[in-house]
């Protein structure tokens, strides 16, 4: 199982099957978008369905996030030093990332 | 062509190959999302690509709320008395639930 | 009263007490993360009321979009031509920071 | 000092007057904008003040978050345990809280 340096695995790893279930359920609802579009359907509800598709995006990252605190993170804290330092930075600016798409 | 009530077709046709083929992309990025966590790449990684997944759906929703504005909106406007206001209140709340989506 | 070009006055004066009484309420907001910060509180309680100020900015501006879709983009419409072109590309550009903010 | 629990100085308060700095701006802003209303200002023009406000408070955010991070979150993980466990969760809901609004 590849982890990320000298590292324990991700923490995600645990729910795999359950990001895997989600992001198919998104591709779905990606294809549904191009249905909509295809059949020419009415701007307004093809807009609420992208809503509803980004907000699922969404939690997927909010969930990976956690994840990644609880183990990458504080497995990082707890060797301390730099790693802990570069692991900070590199949520942080995952957070950004995410706050501002 | 199928329209919204007595009224010309979605602006939105007009550039209704573009839609499908960046609705096709987004769709291609989440099963690229899937690709990693199958491969159970660092959570960071796919993080990323999230961000990149959902400005990709939002540069739709932006183009699609153009469009809608430009000829539904307009349409209406010219129309007037209800359907003007019946109108304005749909763009409104699709622009809110896009901003807080 | 001031207007923008050849235009009736802009929508949102009808509401424009409770438009300031909104936003001196979030002034208040704003000095009371000030004194948050003075009195080092906690970092997560200080987020909580950054949110809620986010918030109640965000909704100031779904506020006045509407109202300047209601009136000027409507009034705009109406004269048609390149007036019209201009007003609903200025809105776009406004909801598209509004989205991206 | 006031510190949370038995826990170290958060760690915001380094920068404790350069964050009191930044949100005496983002008053000044809010004070700005009820000028602007007050002056039956342009809808567009308004909007873009607001925008501009929620991205000086959102930097406002990511910036406590990091620091809260770095210290209180770094220092639970060191203690491990129950007390690593809601210090993660209680981030996550922060960031929850921030992407969501």
């Amino acid at each position: 199982m590849p982890a990320h340096g000298n590292h324990t695995p991700h923490g995600y790893i645990q729910r795999k099957d359950e990001y895997l279930r989600r992001l198919r359920r998104i591709e779905g609802q990606v294809r549904g978008l191009q249905r909509m579009v295809e059949e020419e359907e009415y701007c307004i509800d093809i807009l609420t369905q992208v809503s509803a598709t980004t907000k699922a995006l969404q939690s997927v990252s909010l969930g990976l996030l956690e994840e990644h605190l609880s183990h990458c993170v504080v497995d990082a804290a707890r060797t301390g030093g730099q790693q802990a330092d570069e692991k900070i930075q590199e949520a942080s600016d995952a957070i950004a990332r995410l706050v501002r798409s």
